[in-house]
């Protein structure tokens, strides 16, 4: 193993409680959310990914997205994120004033994912990027990076070529580029948990020698098991930055369709076995696991929140 | 990838029910774990462990080995086997008529482990495989193999050196000659979940490098959430043959101290992804651990059997 250190940005309150929250509005209480981002703020996670910004009439339970962000009381050093798919969304991101924005353009590899997910056909989707890169500019933010949802395949479409994921990502590049920014970091995003490890291990290689000076991040779902042999593949490649997600949040056992991030516990275990350094305090993150499962009120994929505390562990 | 087929063990039914069984005698009638070895059966597996032959007081739940043996209706062609820890044991499997015995020693790499498990020292150990090896040569059963439970760590012990990985190798090896066998395949068991997949690339790798001839295998549990990435890491090392369970039966959600077994279903769709053969019929494969399921009366760690059937899988 190459890598020595890898930078974790945890996505569980996001992507968690957004998912949580299907067909359940209001499911979880704005105090309860703020309650995990907290004490995620205290295990030496240094990036967390509060709420979205999105429609409330098609995500309800993301409709306090303004008020978690106004009741977080947030710990110097740390950096907070969170998502918007259009341009309102990007000025209420800006507005809460408590986010790190990274200037980015977002595209989906699968067209019929985008249009169920941002409501945009591609072409409308590189329009909407337009629009995105100008407000970035108008607030001085520099645009850096790029993220490819679907990268690895489809709920919708099936299997995603690689020389799709390319195309996008030349589209990408012009687009930074005629936006005044520098791309010098992609995220590689498997939405809907269709990587496996050869294929993490092809698109990485693919995108590298093409573009070597691009930082690669991944987004990686367990949805069909993969989820840690994807991770490993990556790390074997090279890559060192990765979401990840307390308990394993986003996914439900019981009739997942899109199954939950990979498990930001079982990735830092994992890491530790293998003497990759994360930087997160094992015990304390294990005590955010079970405060989210308290918080969701069900058993969350985790194995290791399950498996601490028996035996030697 | 350059491995093109794998052979998967499945072994569901018997670690599993042992498992499912701990502290409930009984709880899972006979007929039913015939039902699921039946419809296993049918699903293109080669190879299915169905029972233990251990003490019915130790083991309650394994009670009704020979029973199960009996109202077993073996297919032609595949193979069944069963687990025995002690000579008593194997006499027992040997009568039961229907099983695959392959003679081989077993030891323990804690003896720790070893005197929970099996109750015995590493040196009462050896003296145990010594009656068995008799047993196999007075029944004509060929002594060709060699299995190493908590080869990657332990539960009581915590991390496994290699060097002593190496050492029980080289004491089975010397056993196997004693008894007129030939060493020809090991396998390599993570009993309680502690591997990683640099640890079986590097354990893979250095018994390769001393013995280059012996065939490998791994029984790998996901007690820790990398029974994935230790699949792959052993795939891409060259092991051929894997130990699974459907529907990742062995462990409990709400408070294992062993996991389950890699779930054979979450195996053969990451094999397929990456076009490495198994031979199962997928979707049979899913209703038995819907079946499965069914027959434990919770949900299995199986990412795909909730997966399948969503979206476009």
């Amino acid at each position: 193993m190459n890598v020595q250190k890898v930078e974790l940005h945890e996505v569980g309150p996001r992507e968690g409680f957004q998912f949580e929250g299907i067909g359940q509005p209001e499911k979880i209480p704005t105090t309860r959310k703020v309650e995990l981002v907290q004490a995620l703020a205290t295990t030496g996670l240094r990036k967390i990914q509060v709420t979205s910004f999105v429609s409330p009439k098609q995500v309800p339970q993301m409709a306090d997205a303004e008020e978690v962000s106004r009741r977080l009381q947030p710990v110097s050093g740390l950096e907070y994120d969170c998502v918007y798919l259009n341009d309102k969304g990007l000025e209420r991101a800006l507005n809460a004033g408590i986010y790190t924005i990274e200037g980015h353009v977002s595209l989906s590899a699968s067209e019929a994912f985008s249009k169920r997910n941002q409501n945009r056909t591609l072409a409308e989707d590189i329009e909407m990027q337009r629009r995105q890169l100008h407000l970035y500019r108008a607030n001085n933010i520099p645009i850096e990076g790029g993220r490819l949802m679907a990268a690895f395949g489809c709920n919708y479409e099936g299997d995603i070529p690689l020389s799709r994921v390319i195309d996008l990502v030349v589209i990408m590049h012009d687009l930074i580029a005629e936006g005044g920014g520098q791309f010098r970091e992609l995220q590689l995003a498997d939405t809907m948990g269709w990587a496996d490890p050869e294929s993490v291990t092809r698109t990485v290689h693919a995108v590298r020698s093409r573009w070597p000076e691009l930082k690669l991040s991944l987004h990686l779902h367990d949805t069909r098991g993969a989820g840690l042999a994807n991770f490993y593949a990556g790390l074997e490649s090279g890559v060192t930055k990765f979401d990840t997600s307390v308990g394993g949040l986003g996914g439900c056992p019981f009739a997942q369709t899109v199954g939950g991030n990979i498990c930001t516990e079982d990735v830092v275990f994992m890491c530790e076995r293998m003497g990759v350094e994360t930087g997160v305090h094992f015990e304390r993150l294990i005590e955010c696991s079970r405060l989210a499962e308290d918080i969701v009120g069900h058993v969350l994929p985790s194995r290791m929140s399950h498996a601490w505390g028996s035996a030697a562990t």
